[in-house]
């Protein structure tokens, strides 16, 4: 088992009725506020006009950024950096999901950069502070929330990359389930689908683990799997997406790595080509990219873990013979995001064809191998690109 | 379910070789230190002169406070808060158990204060700020390592009180596993019970859940039961002792109550008259008084509640009648801290008897309702004490 370190010190308000902590929070780092945000929805749920009349009340200065797209643009973030050093912004507000959350941390690295926020991503430059963030999350999915890193796309270039930096963990967020009722049940569903891809990369790892961990990862899928499909049927459940919300803050926030954050993960890296190339929704993407990728990796050698996984998450009989209950895992996972969240099965079914797939994964594994659970190369990505067709 | 705030920004370096990080953490805070410990134990495995080593390396200047007892007496805080002031410490090294830590604690309280650090406990006082505090960890029980609270005797008056405040909270924590090899199994049993006590003040209660925080409970208690006889049976291995060790912690954070902090706590302050009595070992108490206290509360109401810890904890047959199965879990817990453990099963065995009976009752429930998952009247508690006779 490897040493870690455990240092996640975001403050979390959650519940419906915090947002009166927002002014005082945001006062503490400055008078001046970006608040940045993506479509209109935060207008029509009535939160925008919440938000804006508690930083009046603080007497906090408010300027703003809207737009963010999903699968964020590099160019959004420098027009971001861009507003803040000619405004002299203290604070950033990011309203939003992982998306517009993800862009303004590296709208808060680029206020204190001077060059193009791309550099980041490129290696020309590197992150050496950011202004403090502060979110309030409308969606849960990526749990960018409560961790220090984000991605972000270059659609000039076609690539999707993430970054990190101890400063870009949050400040402060505020995780207000009733917020998330007016989710689509599409977006549910890929925030479903991206919660149980965080837990699965840190989960499928060769190196030794913490039981407790174990313990903490099964609870966590199972969390998913019991009330993803309760938020589709009934949107205001409030029990649905306060579990689901929380869920995808500790899927991801450090917490389950105990040691394990050296090996590299496998779905997202390949994901994150499918983005790059065709914008598509990060959790759909993975939700099709998954069950294939388990397939390909399932071995003599992997069997015992993925056995595990159907009978502690999917109650599959302990009886059962580890490979057929590997198998039996595998499919109930497809099973659920294909039938029980009603997702695209293939990526055919999401208009994609081979074309690229040579190039994306290639890129995925940087040209070498992707050191995951399973060590992959570029005709094994390949392969598993064809096997979602 | 109730609104929370989660806050824990301690930092925790886990594992074996984390110590060289203490001199630099340290320094973040100033250069005068005091390390409190307790008996000799730390210098016996050679951690007393590995910290101190640390500490020079550093360029620290060292002063020390050793003999802090196990049910820590105010007179060694009020001692601590002294050498703070005349010494113009800058932070608190606290190395040792929740004993040691919570002592330093209010000695950090104390140094901020004039006057007796008692009123803390008798409501004469407040804490409003403490010196910044540093734990090593030598036992994995109480969790204070990772929450802002601590409980301390005053044999004077045979009181035992717990306080809090948010600066109590330490900055960092060093969890070494290895450290804990040479806990006797005594003290290892009593650690593991206390762990589990932890998280059934939580779990039974009459509060709404978070799913998600249910599994996680069930998972923190597996992992105790799973890994504390293998700790018994081979001090040093290591996977017992991390499990442990980190279960410790979480147990108490703060994660795992959610919205549901604001329910009284029951086994723990009936135990706090036995240990302000008897000067009994906590997890002792707890564990000869939990199950005698499961089966008082146990009834038509709660007995869902305890099937749910029974089929989620311990694998009791989930078509088993609930009640039968709320029955049969309270009996394999019982037998876990008894036979697994090898803890005494009654008050008469640990030589306490019903002397006082009726003013410890008084005292837990400061003489009206201990509010907590079955309220409990002096009454109440006197009956369960007779029932641990």
């Amino acid at each position: 088992m490897n040493d870690f370190v455990y240092n996640v010190p975001v403050k979390v308000y959650f519940g419906k009725d915090q947002l009166g902590n927002l002014g005082p929070e945001l006062k503490k780092y400055g008078k001046r506020v970006l608040m940045t945000y993506g479509g209109g929805s935060i207008k029509k749920i009535g939160l925008y006009d919440r938000i804006v009349a508690e930083i009046a009340k603080a007497g906090l200065e408010l300027f703003e950024l809207s737009g963010i797209e999903p699968n964020p643009r590099v160019t959004s973030v420098n027009e971001g950096a861009r507003i803040c050093k000619d405004k002299k912004i203290d604070v950033l507000l990011a309203v939003g999901g992982g998306s517009t959350i993800d862009a303004t941390k590296f709208i808060g690295a680029g206020a204190c950069y001077d060059g193009d926020a791309w550099d980041f991503f490129s290696g020309k430059g590197q992150i050496t502070d950011s202004l403090p963030i502060v979110t309030v999350l409308t969606l849960a999915a990526t749990g960018s929330e409560m961790d220090a890193g984000g991605v972000i796309s270059n659609m000039d270039t076609r690539e999707k990359y993430a970054a990190g930096h101890p400063s870009l963990l949050p400040r402060v967020s505020f995780l207000d389930p009733t917020v998330t009722y007016s989710v689509s049940a599409y977006q549910t569903a890929c925030g479903a689908a991206d919660i149980i891809s965080h837990i699965l990369e840190v989960y499928f790892n060769m190196d030794p683990d913490l039981y407790m961990l174990d313990c903490v990862m099964e609870g966590l899928l199972k969390t998913v799997v019991k009330y993803a499909p309760v938020a589709l049927r009934e949107p205001d459940n409030y029990e649905a997406r306060a579990n689901l919300m929380w869920a995808s803050s500790w899927a991801i926030n450090g917490f389950i790595d105990g040691g394990k954050a050296s090996q590299a993960w496998s779905c997202h890296p390949i994901e994150h080509e499918l983005s790059a190339f065709y914008d598509m929704t990060h959790g759909l993407g993975l939700a099709i990219l998954t069950p294939r990728w388990m397939e390909y990796t399932l071995d003599e050698l992997t069997a015992p873990r993925f056995r595990q996984f159907a009978c502690n998450v999917f109650g599959v009989d302990q009886n059962m013979e580890p490979m057929a209950a590997a198998k039996k895992g595998i499919e109930t996972l497809a099973e659920f995001f294909f039938g029980a969240l009603g997702l695209k099965r293939s990526l055919t079914e999401a208009g994609v064809d081979d074309t690229h797939f040579s190039l994306m994964a290639k890129k995925a594994c940087g040209g070498g191998v992707l050191a995951g659970f399973k060590p992959l190369r570029q005709e094994d990505i390949e392969k598993i690109f064809r096997m979602c067709l």
